[in-house]
């Protein structure tokens, strides 16, 4: 049976919101063992609502709708609904009494107790807008339908309690779908791509997927079993091949995030760490600083915009800024040095660039960013990036950079 | 004619990934003049895209879809678009020619250049998949379609470049729905509701929508309308008495961001600013240092995780550390002297707090934020927060809280 989702509203539909409430009912579902097939927006508009609900319905579907359960003019669901499964809108007294137990005597509390005749409820602990199923034998006799709220607070919650205990009912569970995650620093989808056609090849019970970020790829290995048991006897193999051959570029991290991984390293290790920031301009540290617990090693930065702060509080020589340039290995060494010192860590990072889309040369075009690496007993590691795109993607880019330099350095010298 | 977007990936339809790409293209065509009539999502299925391809063909429509253009085993539009349309797919050396000339000879080019043939292009000048345009008058005849790579940063900036010009040049535009945004600070939902059912019924023209945010209000003032100067006819005085009733709240910005608003406002007035941060970590910095040109105001900012470097670089008292304790009003005012004299600003903000989700105490529980406004000549402006939710929602409300402040005392004392 295919699972349909289709949330309903012009905010939605124009963009205003985005349709996040697709996402978490078809991950809650894949982990409970379902797969979604389709997912479909439509506005308030009855007619388009009710054409997508019968296309839907007709596709043998279990068709779960959020959004337009609501007192307003502009919601249109259980009309609909009504309309579509040939059943009258009904005042139903218990509902009724269900929602003055829980909210007391709101305005709209007549209206959202008018409901489709034949509609079992679906209980909303968070609102007022029951949740309904509708069946019909005769009209859609292979599929039926699922309402919800589309606030996301009171959806996930009756996600939680109502629909998931629900399908599991109604729907046969077999084997459910495991995922597996696996994520690379400094790759590309064409230097794995291969490996994974032929894991595919070797066992067809497995399918692989690639998902690249800004500096990160991860890769997810997937198959159907009973239990998570059956599913590691599937994969072990597979995922120890793609660690083992990409096992410089492996990072690890529950969210998937390079900023995660190297975060935990420092943690870990109680290894202290400092930055001088020039066109990172704190967002750098700000990485850092989002995971609790970085109060333990992360001794601070100095975001350092102008050549006076460098010459200043970071102790880069006049010398090495005129004849070099703020844009220059030899001025982020002095940087990472000056940090170092000013803040008595262990390790620091320095970063000078160009992010544009002003303030770039012949010599050194906007995207030319050079940074350093000081780690306490080891030599300074200095490299120059050139990257491509706007303000925002180089930034992003050089931010992914020294994250995985830093994490790979420290690995090797520690 | 309809405009449906057809969102093509396992991880979007699974809910890894939410669809950002249908809200983002959707809202940039309804301020262009277009409306969305439909979003679908469907996965990497070369059957279920084909037929949902086709389905929106056959509804006379402008089918845009977003993913899939990549080179791997997964990525299945460009096939599944030369099947439903009937052209082979074939090697494209312009194609070829203009990727090497902006990525150089990556290992994916070959298979990036082999496209679907007749399909004209929409180049894409972040990365290798090109955008797609295809018509076919004896299949689809009152149908064509745009593929758009599904890479958020690629999409959008093929969607400002080539989507919207290329819409503009083949559909009509009639009246189109303008959108006149107002973005407030320091306001709720309730503040502004009845004023807007007021001016709805005083002009049925009017549609009001109201979009909260953190720590933001926006709201829009919507009609139709041929051009702008009509649109402005029906509009303005509309827009006057708002902005007149909440003067004190309303702030200047194209994108809506408060960060923006406050950047422009330096920029502007070339007054020069330094920070002093604990909790927030670089992440105001960022915020400066996002747009282009902070640098001719933006002086640096010191973030002083450890008190250690309070002391030392910031030169607050250990007196009063330890009798007030680092989240003190007390504190903050220090470091805001302090990085204003150590970095010759004439305006600082400084900030410490307990972000969570561990460290607060019964006195200073999770949440509790100080924050210090100096500006040369006034006095120093500090105050107290207590936000309530997570670790990542407590630090976006800070910042939200600090630019508001931030802009409210400027526009005050200078």
């Amino acid at each position: 049976m295919n699972i349909e989702l289709i949330a309903i509203g012009d905010e939605v539909l124009y963009g205003m919101v985005v349709n996040s409430n697709a996402a978490f009912i078809a991950h809650a579902l894949l982990e409970a063992g379902f797969l979604v097939s389709r997912h479909s927006t439509v506005g308030d508009d009855p007619v388009a609502l009710r054409k997508a609900l019968h296309a839907a319905l007709l596709r043998k579907s279990c068709v779960i709708t959020t959004g337009g359960l609501g007192p307003t003019c502009d919601d249109h669901t259980r009309a609909a609904i009504a309309e579509i499964f040939n059943v009258p809108l009904k005042h139903n007294s218990e509902v009724h009494a269900y929602i003055k137990s829980i909210f007391g005597s709101v305005k709209s509390i007549d209206n959202q107790a008018t409901l489709p005749v034949g509609a079992e409820i679906l209980q909303n602990p968070l609102g007022t807008a029951s949740g309904l199923y509708l069946k019909n034998e005769r009209l859609y006799p292979e599929s039926f339908l699922i309402a919800l709220p589309g606030v996301p607070s009171e959806m996930r919650e009756m996600v939680k309690t109502g629909l998931i205990p629900y399908l599991k009912a109604k729907l046969p569970v077999g084997k459910r779908l495991f995922v597996l995650p696996l994520h690379f620093m400094k790759l590309c989808e064409v230097d794995v791509d291969h490996h994974l056609h032929e894991i595919e090849k070797e066992c067809p019970a497995i399918e692989c997927g690639i998902y690249p970020g800004l500096g990160v790829l991860s890769v997810q290995l997937k198959a159907f079993a009973h239990d998570e048991e059956e599913f590691l006897e599937i994969v072990t193999i597979y995922k120890e091949r793609l660690s083992e051959k990409f096992r410089a570029h492996l990072f690890d991290s529950p969210s998937g995030r390079l900023d995660e991984a190297v975060h935990r390293y420092f943690l870990e290790r109680k290894l202290s760490l400092a930055l001088a920031e020039s066109c990172t301009g704190g967002s750098l540290a700000g990485r850092f600083c989002a995971y609790s617990g970085a109060s333990s090693y992360f001794r601070g930065s100095i975001v350092a915009y102008s050549n006076e702060i460098k010459t200043g509080l970071l102790h880069v020589s006049e010398k090495t800024l005129e004849s070099k340039g703020a844009v220059s290995i030899e001025v982020t060494e002095e940087m990472a040095k000056g940090v170092a010192k000013e803040m008595k860590a262990q390790c620091s990072v320095a970063v000078s660039g160009i992010l544009g889309p002003t303030g770039g040369t012949a010599d050194k075009p906007v995207g030319t960013i050079c940074a350093s690496l000081y780690l306490e007993g080891a030599s300074i590691h200095s490299w120059q990036m050139n990257h491509i795109g706007n303000r925002e993607m180089i930034l992003e880019k050089t931010i992914q950079n020294i994250l995985a330099e830093l994490l790979t350095f420290l690995v090797k010298h520690r």
